[in-house]
């Protein structure tokens, strides 16, 4: 019955979401024994304007070539 | 003072989200006695690449049929 | 598909958050149509020393008579 | 290490959530003594119509002078 | 740069939860080429009593044989 | 009408959590304008063990002197 929310910067694709979807679930299964069916997996695409990290947002650190 | 966070996948209106807000609220109020004025619901609406459950987004889901 | 989480302060029983579990989960069978077989209400008790309103906590605020 | 998450309903510059990002962390440097590289401050922008407190949703508040 | 909140009943081990850390850790740098040094992993153990799902909560189930 | 999660490690003590409440309050209502009547702050205190980074847990890293 787990849930789990990732949270990472836009930019990634379905694909790689339902991987990401995929993986989680299946280290909750294999780990401690969770069923899938039950196991929710939440992933929020934030805006590079929106995440700071270092007291800076991501775009303000890009723009620096950080 | 409770603080409510409700998420679905799209498709709500703006109807059934004020809805969602208002029986919320009420059941805090009626349950347990909270002050509706300092009572915060937020929901998000999740788009259904982003919601995984089974280890598939709900989208792979629903192209299945499930 | 639903998840709620609700935050609210310590003190309530358990057969109040069984309550409130079952009062949210018939809100979004009834306003929304979700299945309440996977709707997930998680409830957080925090500690007053941990929640702040107006600028201070609410151990502050108590003590205060507010 | 910590991780903030702030949610306000839309509207805020990027500059405004550039302040919002580098206040915060300043707060968590200064009060708790936290390094600030790996301190993330999230923000999330929430619509109107998501948004409830007293019962309703903010766009209905509004639209009564409230 | 991601954010991952993993959320699940109480009794996992230590060894357990170090596990998912690295797990998904890994699931993250894999899929998606993100920094595991930025990566956070955090672990909410829910009791019983605070987590509901089909309207009722684990506890209520778990009495029920569910 | 914020709401903000502040998420750290166990450790601080009664006083420091308020000057947190209080520092980011003054933030949002310096930067954003907002009323402090209705921003919200709670700070979750994490176990070291439910912590990881870089794909390990907190416990982990110290004990390894990192």
């Amino acid at each position: 019955m787990p849930y789990v929310n990732v949270r990472i910067t836009k930019g990634a694709t379905a694909e790689q979401k339902a991987q990401v979807v995929k993986g989680v679930t299946n280290v909750l299964v294999d780990v401690l024994g969770k069923n899938p069916a039950t196991t929710f997996v939440i992933i929020d695409e934030v805006d590079e304007d929106n995440w700071g990290i270092g007291g800076e947002t991501v775009t303000a650190r890009r723009a620096q070539g950080k």
